[in-house]
């Protein structure tokens, strides 16, 4: 039995209700897409997740990956079967380009259903995650040749690519990476190195696994501005362009991790193993980031996942087990109350469904950001759109990623001693979860790159334009009274970070450190902005249907955003004192103190 | 090699220059303390845990418990011989009266010895601390005879004790127990039901196992009141008191955990198993409470012991770990700098060293209240004793827990994608502490405790007391104008605990949830509050003797303090915030919007 029910509704409210991506994506000149073909797709990938990959989750878990000998690996029961039933059915090229083959849909649509697939089994469908992270880079930077050869078979799914970045000793810093590219003369490279933290580096679902790798050429500048992008594949095409030889690209040991044991996380150590290169000589960091966007939108619509069928499980736990007495019994005799009817329990299942609903919303409007971005044509408004989308990343990334981590938390603590144990299957999901504050940039780089090269990096253009949209929003509500309890407190909080933004510029052209020391609570009082915003549009939708429609949709999010505004919201307040206080307290003590 | 190092220096100081525990002690007429002897009794058992302890920590976790055939239980390699020398060495009579062969220290130096033995290896120190848990209850309730049969056992190591409460369906709820307890004409009991989730319920290190049993007579009444304790001895003693027949309790399961995979979690089956009445008929809850209050402090300290050991495996790796340039770099041509130079880093570390140092404080201040309870004659200052310890306990518990895991979160966080990776060690750490919130009464229980009995249960009284010990302090340095940067602040958080809680009991007056829904942001409010008069406190120490000393300790309570008052006392803004908003937005939401 599957434990996990597709949100289904609460897409459609967040894709038609709030964003109405299909007139969006007219604006933009795309106008094949309408809402009952979008619920069509989603409720297809609604029941793979829950039919298909739901059943493997818990089981996966249990298994793990394992190397039967070295450099093969073998996945769990069952993550083979379904890969090449999600392959079949389409699924790998959703969002891939009709030319490779793919169905060509938006990634808005394409990160909902990955929403549903990582809630469901976030081990299984990080393989095809980084598959077609893979992909996204390979078409960003490949030659026509290389797209030609590669990108069809990684939409069908009979190849998949994986993305080669971390060493031992550099991840975040890959100005210090050290894996090799010695040209050939037949246009080849040798590329000779070790890296580490692969994910799907080995597995058993594909003929073939193509490896996008940084490294480094003999001629190559130090630093950052001497890395490569490579494409090296496990099997090299033959005259066909089908799999031939293999090449000298082998995984070394799998990682025993914390979670997401049904992943195959891979030291892959390349032994002179031929490659080509992608992109221009040492453009290959610019190359790669194009997909790291993407890849980072992606990981926090995952976190998103784990947080809703985490929830799911709380509310279904809190409905069902009775423990102690309410204030208000249900009169039906029995000795106890479900714990839902207290108090606490109440403040724990909603803080959650405020963090998932709220993330679901600003994630999707931001990856509807990438999606109509494509389309534009008018370069101004492309700018802004490519101002907002790159400054709404980082905290699509990080801000789910530690909600997601702090409210699985919670739906552990609603199970009582009962959270800790393997056997409800609640634990799993903080295991899982706990990786994606740390992966595709730990959330401390990503809160870096919001401030230092986001906000203040343009003078915060980018900030005022986000500004602006809620703004607007706020004024086309002004004369609706029902409005007030949430534009009230927005418009304020927006003012604050306005002004907060300033005074941390002032200090940051002074100390660098500045920056550094304000960037997590910053990311943080900014995602929470962005909550609150996207609780009053969503109370705004809600307030608009609500009397219309006995959907209890709507008297739900009107009182999760009331929810929201009056118990999550405060948190800003501390977080404002916080950066107010600056770098002094962090950076003055000397070393030994610590 | 061992990770951990014992913070002995920061235990000197607490217990000796914060708290002066020998002077306080003399005062309530135990004169036979001094600071040196302390201080050897530390120093053994930091050597201990350092020595015996946590070169077992890794391994036992990996290993974990088995049940090689029904009923008996293995625990991890090494676990039974570390356990019988700590019992030889004398530590598990440490704070049990002289009288059962114990050493009679105060528990103030055997919960510091804990934190330390917890901070090396919580999985293997488990067993000793439920086991001491279990003496503290015999002693309080058992008969002469009792006492003299079980305690002096315990007290040696020879015999362990459990505590048997949860049943699969109640923990919270205890009213709600089903195993019953038939007397006999013998005068024994004969004790059928199932008890899950029992530490310890089974091991290999002890000649016998005293299990102490919430049930319910026959003519009992329902609910709490119905409940009365047994103590019921996996082999019966026989005439001359040593083992004799094994009675019918046997360990049926054991569970599958998150972590804490070195501590036997069992399922204990009481099948007709022989049993003596501990204490009165119908009394057994108010019987285990003396327990359990005991236990609550034991717990908080247990997770000030990981915090402690994750701060110093962060620290070193921070200190190790060379990523990216910092802005003020260490001038040694090295392409990159100590992670530990980054502002980000270092408000990670400062975060926790705040947490572990202050909640160190104020667990040992909490359990100096303990010790000088006993020893009062005065029945005024006995009962402030106690109404104070009553309060601080469940703080101790639930703030020393969630922070715990929030501290542990952020070491994991510093190791960056290693932090994932098991054979890092520091994951342990988190999956080790994620049981405290949820055992020994889940914290939102413990919050429910701390405002609903402890603060508006006696209007106010016992909070009146704390804040009153408070405001001394501050009148004391009331002329230190370098103290002010500290008790400013803290006299404004003092206040407002003080407006904030007379609201919530005017409101509790009209609405009985507003208590459930102000219980754990009030719980953090007030921990924070007392983390901040520690930490004012500390600082007072520091000013004190800084300029005396090149002791970098006082340098660094200094800035830590610092750190605390700037960066996280804020939080307790948006607390007091949250609460003010009332029950309404939890209570008010119909289930299905949930």
């Amino acid at each position: 039995m599957s434990h996990y029910a597709p949100p289904l509704r609460d897409l459609r409210f967040v894709l038609h209700e709030l964003l109405d991506l299909p007139e969006q994506m007219r604006t933009v000149g795309r106008d094949d897409l309408d809402a009952e073909s979008i619920d069509q797709v989603l409720a297809g990938a609604g029941a793979f997740a829950a039919e298909v990959a739901a059943p493997l989750n818990a089981s996966g878990d249990a298994q793990g990956c394992s190397m039967p000998e070295p450099g093969v690996v073998t996945t769990p029961a069952g993550f083979r079967d379904a890969y090449r039933k999600f392959a079949a059915d389409g699924w790998t090229g959703l969002a891939c380009d009709p030319e490779h083959g793919g169905q060509g849909l938006p990634d808005t649509i394409n990160n909902a259903a990955f929403e549903m697939l990582c809630g469901a089994n976030m081990g299984w469908s990080a393989y095809a995650g980084m598959s077609h992270a893979a992909y996204t880079c390979l078409k960003a930077n490949g030659t026509a040749a290389q797209k030609s050869l590669y990108l069809p078979r990684i939409a069908s799914g009979e190849w998949a690519g994986t993305m080669c970045l971390t060493e031992p000793h550099c991840g975040t810093d890959l100005g210090l990476l050290r894996t090799k590219a010695v040209p050939q003369d037949d246009g080849t490279y040798r590329i000779t190195g070790t890296k580490i933290f692969i994910s799907g580096g080995e597995q058993d679902f594909t003929d073939n696994i193509v490896h996008l790798v940084l490294a480094r050429l003999p001629d190559a500048p130090a630093g950052v501005k001497g890395i490569s992008l490579f494409v090296v594949p496990k099997f090299l095409p033959d005259a066909d362009d089908a799999t031939g030889e293999r090449n000298a690209v082998v995984c070394g040991s799998i990682e025993e991790k914390l979670g997401l044991h049904g992943n195959s996380t891979c030291t892959m150590n390349f032994d002179g193993a031929i490659g080509w290169l992608l992109g221009e000589p040492n453009k290959g960091l610019a190359g790669m980031f194009v997909m790291m966007n993407h890849a980072r939108l992606i990981v926090g619509v995952n976190a998103i996942g784990l947080m809703e069928a985490a929830y799911q499980r709380a509310l279904v736990y809190a409905k069902d087990r009775a423990q102690g007495r309410s204030n208000s019994p249900a009169r039906n005799g029995a000795p106890a109350d479900p714990i839902v009817q207290h108090a606490d329990v109440r403040r724990m299942l909603l803080t959650q469904k405020s963090y998932v609903e709220g993330c679901r919303a600003f994630a999707m409007w931001t990856t509807m950001l990438a999606d109509q971005q494509h389309g534009q044509t008018d370069p101004d408004l492309r700018a802004e759109t490519a101002a907002l989308l790159a400054l709404a990343t980082p905290v699509v990334k990080s801000l789910s990623s530690d909600l997601a981590v702090e409210s699985i938390n919670l739906a552990v603590q609603c199970f009582g001693g009962h959270g800790y144990i393997r056997d409800t299957g609640i634990e799993q999901y903080l295991r899982d979860a706990r990786i994606i504050p740390l992966y595709e940039g730990a959330n401390g780089i990503q809160a870096m790159d919001l401030l230092g090269r986001k906000v203040l990096g343009d003078n915060g253009r980018s900030l005022g334009l986000l500004l602006r949209e809620m703004r607007g929003f706020i004024e086309r509500h002004r004369s609706t009274a029902e409005m007030q309890e949430f534009t009230a407190p927005l418009t304020e909080l927006a003012d604050s970070v306005e002004a907060l933004t300033r005074s941390i510029a002032e200090r940051a052209g002074r100390d660098a450190d500045e920056v550094g020391a304000a960037a997590v609570p910053y990311l943080r009082l900014v995602g929470h902005l962005a909550l609150a915003w996207m609780w009053a549009r969503m109370a705004a939708v809600a307030l608009s249907r609500h009397n219309a429609s006995d959907e209890t949709i709507y008297a739900s999010k009107l009182a999760t955003a009331r929810f929201f505004y009056a118990r999550l919201l405060p948190e800003t307040k501390g977080l404002s004192a916080a950066i107010a206080s600056g770098a002094g307290p962090l950076m003055k003590p000397e070393l030994e103190l610590l």
